[in-house]
């Protein structure tokens, strides 16, 4: 198959894209590179060391023969995505291309205002290019699970039966996101649902948990292939960030009384899941809703689990919550849609945690302490801004 | 009470800041005048001739000495927005400063980015400016029953009490939106229902019919305070469509079988509602959520009253339906609060019927009729632009 990865140079895109390629699907990646900026403007790194998009590809195709090709340009430049997709002829967009940090989003006014708008621009955008060229392009659609909120019902794969005065619809599963940035989501979903019926679009809008794990099959073969690992208050997520905490001797800091529940997924099954729904297309006119998760687990007992796999000491601390939300809820999410076209999932373990620990340990001398405490308050219309840690050192 | 109107030289805010004012309470207008350019791009006019504003807002002084202040300034500007809510200090701000055309933001990719960014950002600044300045101040939003499309069940006030596998949870209602347009409303509604979550705010999202009706009580005291009437494909609504196409002699043009049912409100109405909303704020963190309309007819029940009561001939022609939506429906809307509020519903009759013969009779002279018909199609990725008049003239 012809599969175009959008933000192919990120965190899931780049493992995304060398998944399919090694599987000997023709892969091409796009991104502006707004991931690598977000970094500059917060004064912080990955832990893991990563080349350039040039270097990735090169090496990809050194160590393998293969060759994925890249277009370099902005998803919100309309004339730019219809060339690229006129260009390739792919046939499946897998869309990873849009800033994916809640805490970004509620910085301020500005991070609201350039996520919703760079997302739902560059989704529409790509909604539009292949209304035009070809609708049979099957979109494989990255969402979230935060998408959801914490609803007192099961969370089913984005649509609900629902029986009403005695009277029955199939109706799109109700959102409460929580966050600017997970809103921004919701509109996609709004806007691709839309297209499913006004174009006959074949849409598959993955709601994923939060992605845990450093590396893939591929990404382990050579630096060069390496893949993100960000640890840091705004696009960290919490299992990276406990793993580093317990590395460095900090207290894993548990935001509010951490029985707020999420859903979880490991890296290599992330990729697994996309291969998945790329070879298994929806049907014209389809808008399918995948849970993109493997399994639930609350932040004390991410926090537990990390704490005493931890060879040395590890403590936990609960701090102030900077998010909004509820404790104590009920949490059960429908997930067998993907485990049904044949995912097998690799839940956290702790062969897996100790694996993290080493990655971590080994990039030890990289880590900002000081990136790691949450910046950003959801209460707050203007959020402190992350300082960097050149700028903390004065201090 | 001291309201702002976003949107207030438009076919509702104007009548809603007159009626508003009229009662009492301190009413400033805010616009962009965006509506009077999107005339000069299709090359269309209102069919009653309207003052500038500034001429109405004179009027208004000389005929009943009270003031209307006025704000001329862009939305998506976050500084203007904010220096504006500062400087006014409103106790509620009404939100039609949108752009509130389903065609317009069908017409191409630039025309649904804009409306979504339009309409998305504004209310996003909006909202910062109320999070920044004063989490108290009630935001009464203009949404639209096109928002829920046409589910099989109840459409109930924007939350809906599910039971689901023996669990039960109150949840905003599911929505499918009809167009673009509709989508950058339901967008809007995830927001500020995120908004009242993290901020507190207090929030009336009406969920309006299509209204029709060409005055109220204020605009009719003057010329000068006339309100827009909207008839071209673009941006005029049904029944005044209809009522036009008789008065000229030209068949009544049903989209499709006509069995689609709209919600309908008279403007006496909507602004009656807006000072309902106004007057009995939303409680504190509230997302309250109204159905704005005060009967349902099908298509072709509005054809048939219209052709029913014209003096003359006036014959009914099924074209094909330029939008996609489903015919034979079910639809049944709860539309409860505003009435027991105290909303005293006008319901369409005969005589208002006349009236708008009337209206439309005095200025027939004005009347395009190649501007009726509908040039914008939702199949399409991008319709045929709508030729001015003179185009057309050429052809």
């Amino acid at each position: 198959m012809q599969i175009l990865v959008l933000g192919g140079d990120g965190y899931l895109g780049w493992p995304t894209a060398l998944h399919l390629s090694a599987l000997g699907h023709e892969v091409a990646v796009n991104d502006n590179f707004a991931r690598r900026g977000y970094d500059e403007e917060m004064g912080v790194e990955s832990l893991i060391p990563i080349a350039t998009l040039e270097q990735r590809l090169e090496a990809w195709t050194e160590l393998t023969g293969r060759k994925i090709r890249s277009y370099v340009g902005d998803l919100v430049d309309p004339a730019f995505v219809h060339q690229m997709v006129r260009d390739f002829q792919p046939d499946t967009v897998v869309h990873f291309g849009e800033q994916r940090a809640a805490p970004y989003s509620m910085i301020d006014q500005a991070h609201a205002v350039y996520t919703q708008t760079n997302n739902v621009v560059g989704n529409l955008n790509v909604m539009y290019a292949i209304g035009d060229i070809d609708r049979d392009i099957h979109l494989v659609k990255l969402g979230t699970m935060g998408e959801y909120g914490q609803p007192n019902i099961d969370i089913e794969e984005g649509w609900l039966e629902v029986e009403h005065k005695g009277r029955k619809d199939r109706m799109v599963y109700p959102k409460r996101p929580g966050s600017f940035y997970h809103c921004s989501k919701v509109h996609d979903s709004v806007n691709l649902e839309f297209g499913c019926r006004i174009w006959g679009m074949r849409v598959t809008d993955l709601n994923q948990g939060v992605v845990y794990g450093a590396e893939t099959e591929q990404t382990k073969l050579d630096p060069r292939l390496a893949t993100r690992f960000d640890y840091d208050g705004v696009f960290g997520t919490v299992l990276n960030r406990f793993i580093i905490q317990a590395v460095l001797g900090h207290p894993l800091t548990v935001y509010g009384n951490g029985s707020q529940t999420r859903g979880l997924i490991n890296i290599v099954d992330t990729v697994e899941c996309i291969r998945i729904a790329s070879e298994n297309p929806a049907d014209r006119g389809e808008f399918r809703v995948f849970n993109q998760m493997t399994e639930s687990k609350s932040i004390n007992e991410i926090a537990e689990t990390v704490a005493n796999e931890f060879p040395g000491e590890a403590t936990i601390e609960h701090v102030d919550n900077p998010r909004v939300e509820i404790y104590d809820h009920y949490y059960n999410v429908v997930h067998t849609a993907l485990e049904s076209l044949g995912l097998k999932p690799t839940l956290l373990s702790t062969t897996l945690i100790d694996h993290l620990f080493d990655v971590v340990v080994r990039h030890k001398e990289r880590v900002d302490l000081t990136a790691v405490m949450p910046t950003v308050r959801w209460a707050d219309t203007a959020s402190e801004l992350p300082r960097t840690a050149r700028e903390l050192a004065k201090t």
